[in-house]
């Protein structure tokens, strides 16, 4: 299916998310956000408020703004600090303190504006404001198009652990605008990547073979490069999302490399890791666990490696604490949402093309940590 | 129906709320808490984690923790400060932290030990926990025994609004201890008891007439009146949630005596008047807007004001601007959740035993508010 899709040149495409009542379309093209009719179909209210960041809101806003000028009588904008430091209690109340300093009502429709930070928080606030108003997603980094935008996870950090309050909660419609991603730093169009890569070893080695032929026109941002990257991604996320909206089963495959990936982030100080880079340390870290485990062999892990690499990714975790790494990561993945009465659940490569969660020896695990992490590495910035 | 429901004579009586998948049962009788058989089909997990706060602690706790502690493998206590005053993003925190701190799982339960303070708080904390973790209401007051217990709407304040930031999340289970009553101020069981008089104009004129016969048993604490004012009550709440459980229309009309009594409750500081408080004085002032706009006579509007009198409430509103009190109501009416726009919607008896939510003008609420307010009433603590 996905070989037949590459054969058609689109500008355009349109994924649907299948979720009952509260289905949502995600659009996919170039040049979509300023557009008044990219958001003619989305809820009626008196209000709007763009919720973005430092960095984005002078890039984009405006456009963003005037395309919603003529649906709503109020536009008003609230901008956040920028960075996963700020993915707290804290910055989310500057939401609500502009909702609420704007007389907003339960009709007011959010606009997030930014990237998985901003998509994640105006999403938890969308679903707790008032106990719930209409969101819409404009992402517009590589990562939370392909990642945050399908999938209704909102939350916050807290100062024990990643995303730990939140909701699930569902946008009315995610706009994907290509064009958003040329002022997109090198560094984050490869934590983008690693989410993309990731759809590879879980549920399509044929999308996992395009990816090898079209790395290099990604990282240049080739825009019919991406189109079918962010739309092939996002229509796997969608399946496996369909099959299981609220993290019982089988969506736990989602997180592959990111049980590794979450001690890497939290031990090195939220926003030191980009989440994408601690995601690709972290799928090279649980392939050498299923290869440990028997499930794959020595070249998928080497070939997985190899493309991590090309997309400009760190491929070795960080060392964590000089004098117990593996306890350290040990320490961090004990409280992953994923663990049930402390016990870790891997997302781990059961043949490629196939995940599988599940335990694994702790003595296993702590070789795994040793030979795939090395001092200082992963930073690039 | 309520009639025939009043010859049989009960000691527990269990009331099923149909939400489809999110159904559950309230169980109402004395002495509950402290028996494990009450909690038999709860949710398993390895760990639990009761919140109460410093008030309802040292009277309950230890039973529940009893009856707990042969289903899970670790029951922790949460204790929160207690009343409106706190239950804000600090203590829900307090929550988090707490859960974090013992290493809870998404399986972890939740039990709510306390009044509607700690049952909106602990709900929230449930509703975010890792995106969901299961909660129990253990009710101990009147108030949240009939209000709360019904219809998931968690919350926290926000400085501009009261429960500004929620959830609707519904619980596993409630239960409705009458014994926990027994420990309750008499300014609790009156403000328990406006939430109760309240179903009766908006609902079942037939429960009303009950309530006129019985509303002395009910301020002694007679199980026998209470366990079916309770129980008629949940009746009618759930028979409203039923219908529309997201509050899009006729839900609303459990808000009868709740906008004039928000403003009240916020104008005057929370926590200086109870809720059930603000609710007293709110129903006279919403009967006496209904009387303006000829909905119901002055005979109905005397006999609802006697009944809250009866029960213990004041009938009259605070002042809460000695030199604009009516706008001083209106600018706090205006940011209340059923505002649409900055219209208020007010919950008005359209005829004994029937509500409608609509709009008034300004000039006759300020006649309205004018009417029903005097300076230091409603303080009776």
């Amino acid at each position: 299916m996905f070989a037949e899709m590459l054969a058609v040149t689109e500008t355009c495409h349109t994924v649907h998310i299948d979720l009952g009542d509260r289905s949502y379309p995600i659009v996919i093209a170039a040049d979509l956000l300023g557009q008044a009719a990219t958001f003619a179909a989305c809820p009626d209210a008196a209000q709007a408020v763009i919720v973005t960041n430092t960095t984005v809101q002078p890039l984009y806003a405006a456009q963003l703004q005037a395309a919603l000028a003529g649906k709503y009588r109020q536009v008003h904008t609230v901008v956040l600090p920028d960075g996963e430091a700020h993915k707290d209690w804290q910055t989310l109340n500057l939401i609500f303190d502009g909702l609420l300093q704007q007389g907003c009502d339960r009709k007011t429709v959010l606009f997030a504006l930014g990237g998985g930070v901003v998509g994640d928080m105006t999403g938890f606030a969308a679903a707790s404001y008032m106990r719930g108003v209409p969101f819409v997603q404009v992402p517009t980094t590589l990562l939370s198009q392909v990642d945050s935008s399908v999938g209704g996870k909102t939350a916050i950090n807290h100062p024990l652990g990643k995303n730990m309050i939140g909701a699930f909660y569902q946008p009315q419609l995610v706009v994907c605008d290509l064009a958003t991603l040329d002022s997109l730093p090198q560094r984050e169009v490869a934590a983008g990547l690693a989410e993309i890569i990731k759809y590879g070893p879980i549920a399509d080695m044929a999308f996992f073979d395009w990816l090898e032929a079209h790395i290099d026109a990604l990282r240049q941002r080739d825009r019919t490069a991406l189109l079918q990257a962010v739309r092939r991604s996002v229509e796997i996320k969608a399946w496996v999302v369909g099959q299981d909206e609220k993290e019982a089963g089988l969506r736990a495959v989602l997180n592959f490399g990111h049980t590794f990936g979450h001690a890497i982030e939290a031990g090195m100080g939220y926003g030191n890791w980009l989440h994408g880079e601690g995601v690709g340390a972290g799928m090279v870290m649980a392939a050498h666990l299923s290869q440990a485990l028997g499930l794959v062999d020595a070249a998928f892990v080497q070939r997985l490696t190899r493309l991590i690499e090309r997309a400009g990714l760190p491929t070795r975790g960080a060392v964590l604490d000089a004098a117990d790494n593996a306890g350290a990561y040990l320490a961090h993945m004990r409280v992953d949402k994923k663990a049930e009465a402390g016990e870790i659940r891997f997302v781990l490569i059961d043949g490629p093309g196939k995940a599988v969660v599940r335990a694994a020896p702790d003595a296993l695990v702590r070789r795994v940590i040793d030979t795939c992490c090395a001092q200082g590495v992963g930073i690039q910035a």
